[in-house]
């Protein structure tokens, strides 16, 4: 198959060996996958990415003498199946599946595995018991944003919202416009939203953001405090806080950078008693200080990935028009564009999300 | 009155002119006042901690070219009486309060303040408004502890038990050992504590730890793992433990240590899903790698202080015995030998707390 390969720490495109089905799996034909920041990320440090997963409990990672297909955010179908299948769905049935499968050499992550290629090929092979059909009349590309926006999703449940929260995003990248698409899904708002860029701060609002700025000219929490806050209440006074009955709406960051010394911002930025919902993933060793977070009693949850039933949840919210991904969707390439999709997406004024079609 | 000042960095013993009730205060007699881990760390760091402390929202700090009288753990008897006050409570009544006051100057911090003297001097004055009577039959040196008690019982009910949790209390200082009997308290167990220590071990088995550890010996997250994950379950395998239904305790730690690495050694540590209560005071810049946090989804919940209502029920919780704080007691001294104290307790093989007595 035609397949755009990690190799020698670069990009590749190349014929590769079919990858072929075994117990339980299925083939399928790749017919749109996106591109996602963790695969930059992962191109630019992978040495450093598998070891940090490597510590952190991800498992062994993979084995870069070999080629990465990479690429788990796809849309694809049914070609042929393994021994040991159902095969209740049939050949030519589209699909999606959470880019994880099962094998003989255990689990895998599609996309960041030697065994498993990810759909920046021709060809992937897919658990058959993960495969969810997509729903009659939901275009390929609309179900392949399925993914990314299942990640905004769970980040918005894990954040146990109870629906007077003013939410402050940081960062409008595509988490932060996935995260951005679950806070209206739940009716959460008016919604903050922050970037430096302005073509992002317009897919912000295109996607349900009630307020954008630039953090360079104006402060989130200064805008949360002005809806948030009573007349009157003063902020820094904790004891007459505590004792008062003044309605301060509690305010949720969404932190969707990942970058190091953005949560040290967030801890010295946010009000007291904020909880923080850390989505971005910053890879490296980070700074903080942690008195910060103690006198203002914060609350960090951390997220990462979605459950079986919340990327289910996802896919039919898209097939059924409750979240509309289109203003994601900024460009469609064939496999041997990919390479050059990498650095045009450094830039985040050209693209949100680029969709590859490997048999373009 | 006679007290121990902090001055020029330094204790100092000396004869202080006696404070004056203002507006809705009480002149107290200090009866019996902890020493409290926080006074040593003022002590050696006062200028960098009333910077942090003004940058993090904690008001403006004193003022270290004048005299400070620490001291916030107190029982205390009514002297006399400022202006615009009830009287409700008669004079000899003996009192203790959340040291906070407000003055003229607006909101102070009893004992880290120059215009609140703290416990380690003969005389404070309180707000009429924040007293509480010690009940009847209560000794003066139980009554003390409340505030220290106060906020392990704080940090308990921020952790949101349910009641099924297997928690993990790292460092059996006072903090910790006020944790292990809020626990002990709600029923939670068992409780996993871990000292290098061995006198703190047995003071935390005192308090209520079913379990104590030398982290030098044995991992806490091991032990819980024996206790909370039924045989045969498979930690390290995400999305087999997502889509089983075995029952896992959950896994609460409360950082009750407060130095810079402790939070990176926890985030390496825990499991998945674990909830961390950060009870110790890092004041220091602190590293860590947020990629063990996302990739377990932790959740860390910082916390300080108490509430008014959870400080009166740790008062009452200490009255009708629920709470025995006897094991805490190790020692009590006159001002003379604050200074001294403050030495002796820097070794955690003597002393959890020491009272001090001004009227000795």
């Amino acid at each position: 198959m035609r397949a755009c390969a990690m190799r020698d720490h670069k990009l590749v495109v190349d014929t590769l060996p079919d990858p072929e089905p075994q117990d339980g799996q299925v083939l399928v034909k790749t017919l749109a996958c996106g591109i996602c920041g963790s695969d930059l990320h992962m191109l630019k440090h992978a040495d450093h990415m598998i070891e940090v997963g490597r510590r952190s409990g991800q498992g062994d990672g993979m084995d870069l003498t070999r080629d990465v297909v990479m690429g788990h955010e796809f849309c694809a179908e049914i070609v042929d199946f393994g021994p040991n299948t159902t095969r209740t769905l049939k050949p030519g049935t589209r699909v999606c599946s959470m880019p994880i499968t099962i094998g003989a050499q255990g689990m895998g992550a599609v996309g960041y595995s030697n065994d498993f290629p990810g759909g920046y090929g021709e060809l992937m092979v897919l658990n058959e018991m993960m495969l969810l059909e997509v729903p009659n009349g939901l275009s390929t590309e609309r179900a392949a944003l399925t993914e990314p926006m299942a990640v905004g999703y769970h980040a918005v449940e894990k954040g146990q919202l109870t629906g007077d929260e003013v939410p402050i995003v940081i960062g409008c990248g595509p988490v932060g416009l996935a995260v951005i698409a679950a806070l209206k899904l739940k009716g959460i708002g008016p919604i903050i939203a922050t970037d430096f860029s302005p073509m992002r701060r317009t897919l912000a609002e295109q996607m349900g953001a009630d307020i954008t700025l630039n953090p360079a000219d104006h402060s989130p929490y200064q805008k949360w405090e002005e809806i948030a806050v009573p007349a009157g209440v003063d902020l820094s006074n904790p004891l007459a806080l505590m004792m008062s009955d003044a309605q301060i709406k509690p305010c949720v960051v969404f932190e969707c950078v990942g970058v190091p010394g953005l949560l040290q911002q967030v801890l010295e930025g946010t009000p007291r008693n904020a909880r923080v919902v850390v989505v971005g993933v910053c890879m490296e060793a980070d700074r903080i200080e942690p008195i910060f977070g103690i006198n203002k009693e914060l609350n960090l949850q951390f997220v990462l990935g979605y459950t079986p039933e919340e990327f289910a949840t996802t896919l039919q919210n898209i097939a059924e028009g409750r979240t509309n991904v289109d203003p994601l969707i900024t460009g469609k390439i064939g496999v041997e564009e990919v390479p050059g999709a990498f650095e045009e997406l450094a830039s985040p004024e050209r693209h949100a999300k680029i969709l590859v079609e490997p048999w373009r």
